[in-house]
């Protein structure tokens, strides 16, 4: 899970448009990739030089130039020159504290998103910083490293499964979208099991520990929903924008992705509302388990003491004590506190303590 | 109830309108029935194959078309290619996660709702996945398994009650919207009962298991507020949309069901509050026993612990201790001792704790 | 106070349009009056046909039907033909349970709102289903059943006081509005004392009683707002609605009850907010007292606890014990012990537990 | 401080615009002045017959008439019939209830605001009802009593300082508002000076008392708030209405003065936040006496138990106690005694207890 | 940190444009910068005198004037009437208190804003008034000290780095604007930090000092969000604005801007958010450790006070006590106090208290 401030503090003062890398590099080598096709033709390759790629620039086929690794600011420098690209849009894509959000130029569309993981050792989710750039024939996507959720549609592509090699740059940039949204649901399940987990060893027993667990989940929760906030509004903002990038028919694929990130949310405030739920169970048991002390404690001290007051009386060293001489005097002692107790068993369970 | 999260990960990473069930299967055999008629004439019937139906496309007459069981993807895909349905339709039938949300399409209007039964073994109220395809003159409408709410409709319709038969597909849409909504108010009345009988037992006694119940129905609430507000965005959606299919005269009565949905909110919001009102009296009569056991335990301590310390002075062995040869030692005492319990009862009265 | 749930579940299932009376029936005989008038004429007649009051529909003068009871069907259908109502505004006429709301035809204006009432035995508000139909030249009022917060504008009719024989029927309809929310502050004043003398008695002493009718008071704050919120979008539709029926003139007068509406619901909030407050302060009477009791038993427990600690060492039967055979043995003991009883209370003192 | 509903209901079936003075009556006497002036005439007297006034509404020049005490309910009307206005203008003079509002009508705009003032032996603050009926050429102001937040602007017509002179009547009723608004100020830092006295109170030492401070601040600022809100939508109102009687250099100043409603609404969330703060650091503080009360009691009990169960051992009277006739039973004990004593010590020392 | 209410009655009943500092004065001299430079030419000089500043009003080149110190009103007044500012722009730049925001009027923009710094003894942040004053080829800039987060803008301009000195008067304001923004990151790290030391603490141990740091830290963050909120609705304001000083190719700097306003509102309600957390954390952490000081008194006094009441039972004095006589009397009760203990301990393991 993520701190609740990061640095960004060290881009503080540039000139706008600076290319600085915000955030830790997660990866040594960058790895570019391109795949080329339209409904007949299909040519995927991983390149090291960037320049590979730009002579898709002119081609009418749709062409999808992906890369894993975005330390190497001369090769996003590069690109951004033979696409044409704002110095914002370049910022936008180094910059991985960036909230996500897409930014319509003339040129082209911009859309950074978060796209999440999750750390099965550390036993919570992360997100990585995902931009793609879709313009008339192209879409670029730009990665923090290697490996993500978009190898279905890369099979898709290669064996021209569905319709999406019919389909032109915006198709394909919805696909990218919808991939990253679907992946939010399989995070959602993750936590759905912790959450569940924890509910259940918190019937068993409120330690602790399991506070900790909740607040933690808490925290998590709202990280998520951080994310997929914007995410909403942004795929809203797309479906509704006047880009000519996006035709009329992917149009009615980006609401359902739309539907799908409101679902996320539901899906969220509910988890929220499960782990509030807990939170206000353990209070309450902690409280009842206090009770249950605080009566066993008043019983044993409400029994005793009035007895231990009796036993001190005949326990004095008066001279003159007529009952210590009695033949039974010992004996109607003991009847006696028998009978304090028993009438203070009986007033215990007629106030239901027992 | 439902859990927070459910199983839709199995469709992450597949293309968009790749046909999969979503959800458990709720019946075996899928039944399909359908209904024609006009202001004169009328048929119904259940067919075992679905190209049956298919006739009626092309006649004035109004069909409804009802198909029990959605697993069986090969029914939904010739009934998608013959009424000409975009592929998103055909997911959103067989998505069971799918939210409450309508579609405008140039052919149809898409409508996904919840239809809510009652669970008379498990004390709980389930949500059944209910779409409707509204065209010209037909409307197809989509169960996760046999048994509705529709029945009274059919009757209608049967015996030429109301104004059913003379009006259009949209009504007959309109008919079959306002019957699952109209079973809302069941639902509600079923968990009213329960808020109540639960609130009677919280007043005798404050049992954990009360507790465990009120959260309980506080989930179930969310869950209910989950399914209907999205309904309600719905109904205004279709009363406000542009769509041919939908004729002036049949916007008056979607605003009715509208009116019935924010009503249902109101209620759920009720709900709501009493259930919180609950937890607190719950909380606070904890606490106030807490506190009773606190004063029996106070009073008794603080009266006997004065006195046993006297007994105990007098039970020491000094030889030199005049008080111990008295004759009237014991007497005055325990006369001392009487004075002492009496003050400090008459302290708790003033305090209040008597 | 209403219970959260009313019985609805009747109705489902059933046409729309159907008449049911939805409700419990709360009086025996239909009452109906019609008041006729223009700035010269006046009459007035109750009657025991409703086909009575047909003959105005025509007239040019302002025609004021009042129907007090709702049961009777075959009235409300007779009227709802001759004067061309829709049968949804029938249908909202007879439920009871119908939310504030109007509704814009082409032949008239329904309203439907919730007139108060104050149960002095019951000590608790209840509302009254009150509908208006408004026409060009008549207005309609339906309620539950006899008696009203209409009678000072019948007797402005009657004596031609203000403005009321020289307007039309929308001013009627307006008048009819404003006894209604100024009703409401009749009905807030008692709650309004209500939670005053609640908050007195609770200063005094806070008792579990107090907190049962705080409760009780916050639940029926919810419930009047309930009856209002939806009354103050209605007043502002109204005063907004494009209808002919609605004067020019007349727009400023709902505009200032508009104004009220919004006063009732900020007097309600202020009560909601009081209340609060008293809970929190019940809560932290509960929370001193407990700490008051905790505090006599540590100083009481604290002080003799040890003092019997040091008689017990005295009562020890141990052969060789020189203490026991001092002369003053017994009296520096007891010096010890005031020593040890005077320092815990100064202690006390110091961290003002006195 | 106001109580949260006062007396309204005497109005309840009145027709409206029935002239009603509601509210207790705030002086004896009325009292009338008026300022007439324009660039380069000046005249103001007090009169005490309202017909003097009516001479300055045919005249070019700027008139204020100001009217002290609104209970003369012949004088309103008086006035009423000379300016033109509307009976709902004066029924919002007279209502001290009026929630602030503004009204456009076609021949002036009426203001109903709440002009603070605190009293210093109450300890609280107060409203005062002022209304302000702006026409083309005359400002009326009519306030509860004499004395109010105008003088500086009185001094600066008489003197001719700043631009006032220059203006025409809209500026005047701008400097009226400005007046009132700057003068919350002054209430707020007096609210500011309190809750920065208790809360520095409530550190040294939290006590009920301070407690009741607490909820009375908040309720203070709850009212405060009331007053506020409906004064920012006012003054937003009045800036953007397309009423010819406020001038577009104007609105600018208006614009001003919604500014200062923002900044005083953010001042109350403020102090709101803060007074909240408040109440948890005393809850928490309670919870922590509290606890280190328990501590104590718990410190010398578990210490002294104990240690009198053991002198309890040898204080018993059994014929056959090897121990009781060792030479050093008694220092073996006292030793063992000191031995425990020591221990729970210094177990509590680890547990952070002492 | 700011105190929630600040002195500002002082102006209070002055006429608006009434030239009055408000606030403390925090620097004694003046001083004047000015930077005027076009892509070609570039000077910067520091001046005594204001007027030295208006020979290039009528240049086309752009001119920078930066102003520490606002406390001198004739210098203010003075650039006011060379510039033609509005009296109320006059009245911003010298109250300190201002809520950020802009105004648009003919001959400029005016911008308010609050410069953030962090006082490192303090612990604390503060802010600073800086008002921007954007013309068509001018920008005045106004702070109250020397000192300010611009220098790297004054690097820009005079190196000709970047693309500001190809830019005109609106891109410099957006400089500086984006320089303001990009600060608050640099507080929001500091806070963070803190944030982060202080839950660790309250994990080692939760003391009541941790309490007011919360509590401090809360109280900060409301004072950090309030001077945020109004600044997004600023740049969205300025972006959106239909002034003609604001360049098309600006306005996409400006969103980038707002973007981050909304990245910083974000953080801060994710520190509030963890700052809430913490004091649940510290609260239930307080009431766990009352719990296991409740548990060993219980354990101790459960344990011995059965205990010494038997014992007491053999130290009782009567004459005829068999027990007392018996040669294993002693043994055996000392064994049956044993088993006693042991059964407690017992019972305490079972019920999970030890």
């Amino acid at each position: 899970m993520a701190k609740p401030v990061k640095r960004h503090s060290n881009t503080a003062g540039l000139p706008p448009g600076t290319l600085v890398h915000v955030g830790e590099k997660k990866t040594e080598e960058v790895q570019i990739t391109y795949l080329d096709y339209d409904e007949l033709n299909f040519q995927e390759k991983q390149v090291s030089d960037i320049s590979e790629c730009f002579q898709f620039k002119a081609t009418p086929t749709v062409t999808w130039i992906n890369i894993d690794g975005i330390h190497r600011i001369d090769i996003i420098e590069k690109l951004g020159q033979q696409f044409g690209l704002h110095p914002l849009i370049l910022e936008g894509i180094l910059n991985t504290e960036q909230r996500p959000k897409f930014e319509d130029f003339e040129e082209c569309i911009f859309v950074a998103i978060k796209m999440l993981g999750y750390d099965d050792q550390k036993q919570s989710s992360y997100a990585e910083h995902v931009s793609l750039v879709l313009g008339p024939n192209f879409v670029i996507s730009f990665q923090e490293k290697v490996g993500d959720v978009f190898e279905p549609i890369r099979d898709r592509i290669r064996n021209a499964k569905g319709r999406i090699r019919k389909m032109g740059s915006d198709y394909l940039a919805y696909s990218l979208l919808d991939a990253v949204v679907d992946n939010y649901f399989v995070i959602l399940e993750k936590l759905g099991e912790k959450v569940e987990s924890i509910g259940e060893e918190l019937i068993a027993e409120p330690t602790e520990k399991a506070l900790h667990q909740i607040h933690s989940l808490k925290r998590e929760l709202i990280f998520l929903r951080k994310s997929v906030w914007p995410l909403r509004e942004l795929i809203n903002g797309l479906q509704k924008s006047e880009s000519s990038f996006i035709k009329e028919s992917t149009r009615v694929y980006l609401r359902d992705v739309y539907d799908h990130t409101i679902q996320i949310i539901d899906t969220i405030e509910s988890l929220r509302d499960t782990v509030s739920g807990m939170l206000d169970v353990y209070l309450s048991s902690i409280s009842n388990r206090m009770n249950a002390v605080m009566k066993v404690l008043t019983i044993i001290a409400t029994i005793f003491i009035p007895l231990t007051f009796i036993v001190g009386i005949y326990g004095m060293n008066f001279k003159y004590m007529p009952e210590l001489e009695w033949r039974w005097g010992y004996g109607i002692v003991v009847l006696i506190m028998a009978l304090v107790a028993v009438s203070m068993l009986l007033y215990f369970r007629k106030k239901k303590w027992l």
